[in-house]
């Protein structure tokens, strides 16, 4: 099954709904004229559909391979690999400094999107290795970055980042790892860390770890954690590698899918101690990823958006052709594809109105990353970092959660031969499925929209954001056209029962249980919302375009129709958040241990 | 990890929501004393969790294997065939005069539970064998009764369904397969058959399939279907067993879960001809298919509820014992298990609440099943049926849907782990992912809801249904106990917006694409409000029983407690669908093939 990126509706959203015009105009982005961009975007579109999407399932089939220590990744990961180096696709979003083409990351997002789609095992490669190019780049002192920088930002070396321990999961105060300083500035890092993506691999000489570890006088829990550089090989003072540091890949996991991304267990230090470096200062480890993790969550929930896309487009062709049955109504000759039965037009229209609703979502918290780090004014820089942070767990939680019932739908659609993995449909619910978990699940990131957007200014900035999705909503209920009239409606309608939540959290915030239970039910609310708001800025974008007499062969007039469906058939599902959350925590909390 | 059937809940829902007492009252069920019946529930539970249960993990990664046309199930799967065929678990619901123990079905759907729950792969193999029992039961000929019933109701021979063909799944009327009279009483039988389940294996010496097959004279579409019996090996005139019939199994499918559980591909024929017996009057097998769909559907439905049961013993036993941070609130010192964290706790209440609602909606459909042929008032008879008919696409649809999402919360429960393969938490979720797509996909339900539920009696048993419902709601709403009043208020709102959705469709059905496009969203509703509803009841049997002066360790004392979180928490999805309903078709289907 092949994947045809979606290149018509990509350019749509970052003009119409992530506004990328804008961001290419601002400081630093020179190079990033309409142009560039769209040639960036045709190329990939190449990569992801020529290169990557064909490794898909037989990476799934063949996996990561450990043998005494070292993976081998499947047939042509490798060439793929060298594709992005040779392209210098990696180092899209970096600076020229690094090697980097200096160009928005809301560009880079929709690379990433295209990567992920055509090939998430793969895509989360160079997925980790700009998440640690990002930290390294922000916190790390000149020598560490002059060392490793450049060959990561062209993807010589890749990066992982390592976190988890067997008993310190989302928990990372838990963390054990320690590092000892040698006294020549370097450090000796020891501990096991789980569940590394990319830990180990054939594609690159060398692998670039930044580890969590504590240092001999830190503090207990969070407040006392370091980060710490350790390269899988040292690097001369030449840039030439030399000998192998004290890193073994002991395992990777056996899982339910990306197969083909080796997860690893890595030991640090039981041959002496792994030699690394301090990045940044001691015992702000957790504050730095912190700061790295808008980037890392928006990533994963691209993946959301990706195999929710791949998905869909393998449902969609299979039920052009899959012929069964007449459907309800069905006036023609003889059997129909499965296409035009209701049921199954729902499935892939709610499949379709949630992808473009993601990709809005996800572009516009994308697009807000440029602007909070680049646009001149402060001002605007703090509204896009409010806006950021505010999408944010929205756009993981909420996109890894919806690209998981897509690619579920997508198995459905297909009957029985979804179930049959051969067919493929299967692989992306298998793959999908990690998306929330990894990166902080989908609870934890329902805690963070809870306890950092909404309490901790008392729902100062999420009552911004929706004081102008409502807005727009009572604008878009005295436009004159119909479908505007009915998405305005839905949106305003939602939107206040979303308020009712948040004032309810608010309310009852002096039992932090009672915000913690009711947290899940927020973000889903928040998603839909957000998903809709987002969908109608096309519609309207759309609707303009066309009354300015743009031709039209169906794309735009699909928007406006697509929004609606989404206001009329999802929206309502608001309200079974409402009651989750107004109805409190009492029933939730109240059985014993044992009642369980 | 292990299962322990929920014997104490099993027993509760079949006495206080089911009326057992009641179905072992009806005449032909003599047998069924408590006494029998309590130590049946035990000596199942036993099996499951001793016998059936350790084999679940083991044969997941062993597989079904298939050489040279036959099919080897793993490790220790013939012993635990044995091991049924001996206690005579097979013959439960079957009458004396074929070998059975003449029970009643609502008391198999208990111990089926259990089968599927401890390992869904192998209970296919009795499912299906009580399937086909049940067929030629109601209509075979004497000769083939005499010839198959006796082995099959011992489990010596096992059964087959063969309906599906390349180009008919849902869309029996394409099946191409066809029979010819020999003359001699028998028919030689030609075709492909795909998705046969259990088809081949080495767990008895004979299978018998029943095989839907055209006629020479048969007019097209459904009405040419016939209905033969096929066994894999000639049975001789003394009983003994023949030579091997003309059928083969040419492969088996590679499929996402029940990996033990071989679907074969049969070919009839290819060698002059498979010998088969017409099973009661030409061109009537998809009547006869019909007649037992309510049975094989609830046994699908029932897979949902066990798998949720499973997948809810693993999670919960993982959340006593994961041991991470400090939940929101928490009070005690150091880090706690994370089933003390509300957000883990509402996912777990929801599997919780959502496996007792599914267990009141199948159970009572089970008894219904008794009361509409055993009862010897037709007008209880005639009440059971409607009952029945109307739950059937509920218990089908709506349970396998949640087994479904409960499988995957919990895969999310275990974090990382859950995506581990060898923590057993993701095998729950593959091999719940075939229960919404076999024996009707949920669309079907759906339609089926809509069309033969709904729409053909213009709504008069689902509005008694309804009426049921809402009364009783009204009831709950004027007692005196809190909970209850809660319950009964939600109830009746739900159950008022599902007659929202009736209404719209009644009204709407003049294009019949309207209610197929409104079709799953209300069997989502129905589902919920039957959950409730029956949750409800046995919330009112616990109060009653404490009332009297029942001791309880607390089991009791949950009933209103999860009836309520189930009222509160879920009950406001009901919205979601009644919007999805009454806002119409029109953008479901208002986009071209070429816009989606």
């Amino acid at each position: 099954m092949t994947y045809t990126a979606p290149l018509r509706d990509i350019r749509f959203v970052l003009k119409e709904i992530a506004g990328f015009d804008s961001v290419a105009a601002l400081p630093g982005f020179e190079e990033a004229t309409p142009e560039l961009a769209d040639s960036i975007l045709e190329e990939a579109a190449k990569i992801a559909g020529g290169v990557l999407a064909p490794l898909n399932a037989p990476g799934d089939r063949q996996g990561a391979r450990w043998t005494d220590g070292a993976v081998t990744t499947p047939d042509g990961w490798r060439d793929a690999w060298n594709t992005l180096v040779e392209g210098g696709w990696n180092g899209l979003p970096f600076a020229a400094q690094w090697g980097g083409m200096g160009l928005p990351n809301v560009l880079n997002t929709a690379v990433q999107e295209m990567w992920h789609a055509a090939n998430m095992a793969f895509a989360l490669c160079p997925m980790l290795t700009q998440g640690a190019v990002n930290a390294l780049q922000q916190f790390a002192s000149e020598e560490v970055k002059q060392t490793y920088l450049p060959k990561m930002v062209t993807g010589e070396w890749t990066g992982t980042m390592n976190l988890t321990e067997p008993q310190a999961g989302s928990d990372l105060a838990a963390i054990r790892s320690r590092a000892e300083p040698v006294g020549d500035g370097s450090y000796r890092v020891y501990g096991q860390k789980i569940f590394i993506t990319y830990g180990d691999h054939d594609l690159t000489d060398n692998i670039v770890h930044l580890v969590l570890a504590r240092l001999p006088d830190a503090p207990p829990g969070v407040k006392g954690i370091s980060l710490f550089v350790v390269p899988k090989v040292m690097v001369n003072a030449d840039g030439s590698l030399g000998a192998r540091n004290d890193v073994a890949c002991v395992s990777i996991e056996h899982k339910l899918g990306i197969h083909a991304s080796p997860t690893a267990v890595l030991a640090f230090g039981d041959q002496g101690g792994a030699i690394g470096w301090l990045v940044g200062e001691p015992h702000r480890g957790l504050e730095y990823m912190f700061v790295m993790m808008n980037h890392a969550r928006q990533a994963v929930g691209l993946q959301g958006l990706s195999i929710g896309e791949r998905a869909y487009q393998q449902a969609l062709s299979y039920a052009r052709e899959r012929v069964q049955g007449k459907p309800a109504g069905w006036q023609g000759e003889g059997r129909t594809p499965i296409l035009n039965h209701p049921e199954v037009r729902r499935s892939l229209m709610s499949m379709k109105a949630r992808i473009e609703a993601m990709r809005g979502i996800l572009y516009t918290a994308a697009a807000a990353h440029d602007i909070r780090h680049s646009h001149p004014e402060p001002e605007a820089r703090q509204t896009a970092a409010v806006l950021e942070e505010l999408l944010t767990p929205i756009a993981k939680g909420w996109s890894t959660e919806t690209g998981q019932d897509i690619a579920s739908q997508g198995v459905q659609i297909h009957g029985g031969m979804g179930y049959v993995e051969e067919t493929g449909a299967a692989q992306h619910l298998r793959d999908a499925r990690i998306t929330t978990i990894y990166e902080g699940t989908t609870a934890i990131q329902a805690n963070d929209l809870v306890n950092r957007k909404l309490l901790r200014d008392k729902g100062a900035s999420l009552g911004v954001w929706l004081d102008e999705v409502e807005g727009n909503a009572r604008t878009l209920e005295g436009s004159t056209d119909l479908d505007l009239q009915v998405i305005g409606r839905e949106i305003a309608l939602a939107a206040g029962r979303t308020r009712e939540m948040t004032g309810w959290i608010l309310a009852n915030a002096a039992d932090p249980a009672k915000p913690a239970a009711a947290a899940v039910p927020l973000l889903n609310a928040m998603g839909l919302v957000a998903g809709a708001h987002y969908l109608s800025l096309g519609a309207v974008a759309a609707l303009r375009r066309l009354s300015e007499g743009e031709a039209d062969d169906g794309f735009l007039a699909a928007k406006p129709v697509t929004a609606r469906f989404f206001a009329e058939h999802l929206l309502g599902q608001v309200e079974g958040c409402r009651a989750a959350v107004v109805n409190g925590a009492d029933t939730v909390m109240a059985l014993s241990d044992a009642q369980m």
